[in-house]
């Protein structure tokens, strides 16, 4: 029996449109929050196999989604190759910074691997307990928005430091790009091997770069990653999520070889139904504030979504994560009403 | 003779293409930051007539654009229907907060115009002055971005607040809404009165919402305002700027009745050319991140927008406004290439 999520990103029909949750794990909820405090530090959280697997499962306990998602963060690759990354309670991530006059680090691949070796043991340990119909998801960082953290030494609102190096020294942050396509492939080419049946590559900075950036560090970079693996691994599925990408949606899905598209709240259906559904396989994309909302306006939205892409492929989720506020029964109401759904 | 840009604004020819900057006044330039130093707070500096005028007409005198914009705030709106609006240097806008549950302000005729009339008078002293093929922009936020900044009590990376409410309590929203649509005509009736020849409507955040709210919260308000405006001042061209609206920018250009449309940095060119362009003049949308680079990358990608969009009816524009940090002569640099453009 092909896994419904499984059986969607491969072009076939599913008894029922799948689904799953950005950040289904996560604050929200009460028993994520108590092992939470189990761990020290965030990153500490990510490299505990055991706590990993637990945070992990628990949403997929609670709503039976068609697929888990690996807990990790983005930020664990510029951690692997050496860099300096913490996370500060409220106030995001903080990244050593690198810039266009300092060497970049160098991929080491023993010591890389040595480094994430608790996270390819997360992935094992949750293929070996997801039982059943519920995919496994690896992920990873796109090099983009990866790069932003670097550069910006964490979250930025108007990315100056990276869109500096990147409009004015081209070449120079192509080797940057560079080095980080090669650790995303590399990290998730060992995801596979641990057992990861599908892969989604976050680009969550990708809307803020004009046509000719796009193209040149978001999307050719995902091509490269996308063929690298296709190569090794033909029957695993790749997600791209180039959020906020706009019309830019269009060119990512010709040109990156991804199998589907996550969109983010902001695109329109029946635009995504025309320009997109015919290529790939969409996924998306409920804004988690309506979660958060729940009632007849969650569910409105959610029926407007599935009414509109439900009858081609496609894999329900947000257009983003979930976030604290989410009261966990407006997520419950959320999953009966897509797992009720028919065409 | 008539001007450049009402020219491109009414669907004629012009010479050249004409050309202005968001932020064109600021802090980028040294003149500013001598003028500015003389007014107290921001807003003293917004209401002091004499002051906003002279830092309207510095980036005129340096550049000669083909228009001057009115040197003033989005939040002088809220700031005259009664609320407290202050700016803290480095730290945005502070507004007095305005929830789901407590009463809306008041939209009181006399009140309002009287707090504005200080900038009714720096449009006619500017209408004064600007002799010549200079166009004068006068502008107001739109009222969803204006709703965010008073819902939020300033600026927001999440947008929790507003969303929660406009999501769910849609009717006591569309109060709020409507209240600022309202505020917003007649703030904008009276610059045209005191001299402005085009205005532009500013919505910043509208790249936050998805489709059908977008609709409700942006577009329609918009046709609003611009029905009443073009009823009364058929001559008077209006802008709109969706910033990040993303494919959702047809639907605007559709439906909201502007003349033009300002395109945000990652609206790709050859799409705004298909879709938009034979509806409305487009205007747009270098990254202000490349006017703080300058030189051959600047210009590559001034040429590149000049040669997409340059063909049909077209204001060279930024897609963002200027940085403190952009270097005045990159400015002079661009103007000239764009002066120096042709067909």
């Amino acid at each position: 029996m092909t896994k419904p999520i499984m059986a969607v990103l491969r072009g076939e029909r599913a008894a029922h449109i799948p689904f799953w949750y950005m950040r289904q794990a996560g604050r929200y909820l009460p028993e994520y929050r108590e092992t939470r405090a189990k761990a020290g530090s965030f990153l500490d959280l990510c490299f505990n196999s055991d706590l990993a697997v637990e945070v992990t499962l628990q949403p997929i306990r609670r709503f039976k989604p068609d697929a888990a998602i690996l807990f990790s963060d983005i930020l664990v690759v510029p951690h692997a190759l050496g860099l300096a990354v913490s996370f500060r309670e409220g106030e995001g991530p903080v990244v050593e910074k690198v810039g266009v006059d300092g060497p970049l680090p160098k991929f080491e691949a023993d010591l890389f691997h040595a480094r994430l070796a608790p996270i390819y043991r997360t992935v094992a340990e949750l293929k070996r307990r997801l039982a059943g119909e519920v995919g496994l998801i690896g992920f990873a960082g796109a090099p983009w928005t990866v790069a932003t953290y670097m550069v910006e030494g964490g979250s930025s609102r108007d990315f100056m430091a990276v869109k500096q190096w990147a409009f004015a020294e081209p070449e120079s942050f192509s080797r940057l790009i560079d080095l980080l396509t090669k650790a995303t492939i590399e990290y998730l080419a060992h995801q596979v091997e641990a057992g990861a049946e599908i892969l989604q590559v976050f680009d969550s900075w990708a809307g803020v770069l004009p046509e000719m950036a796009f193209r040149a560090f978001c999307t050719e970079p995902m091509r490269r990653i996308t063929e690298t693996l296709k190569a090794r691994y033909p029957a695993v599925p790749i997600i791209g999520f180039p959020r906020g990408a706009s019309a830019l949606y269009v060119d990512y899905v010709r040109a990156s070889g991804v199998d589907a598209v996550s969109l983010d709240s902001t695109v329109p259906l029946s635009w995504a139904a025309a320009e997109l559904q015919s290529k790939v396989v969409l996924q998306g994309n409920l804004d988690p504030q309506l979660v958060v909302v729940g009632g007849a306006a969650m569910r409105a939205e959610a029926e407007r979504i599935l009414n509109t892409l439900g009858h081609g492929p496609f894999i329900f989720n947000l257009g983003h994560g979930l976030v604290p506020q989410t009261p966990p029964e407006h997520v419950a109401d959320l999953s009966a009403l897509i797992r009720a759904w028919r065409e």
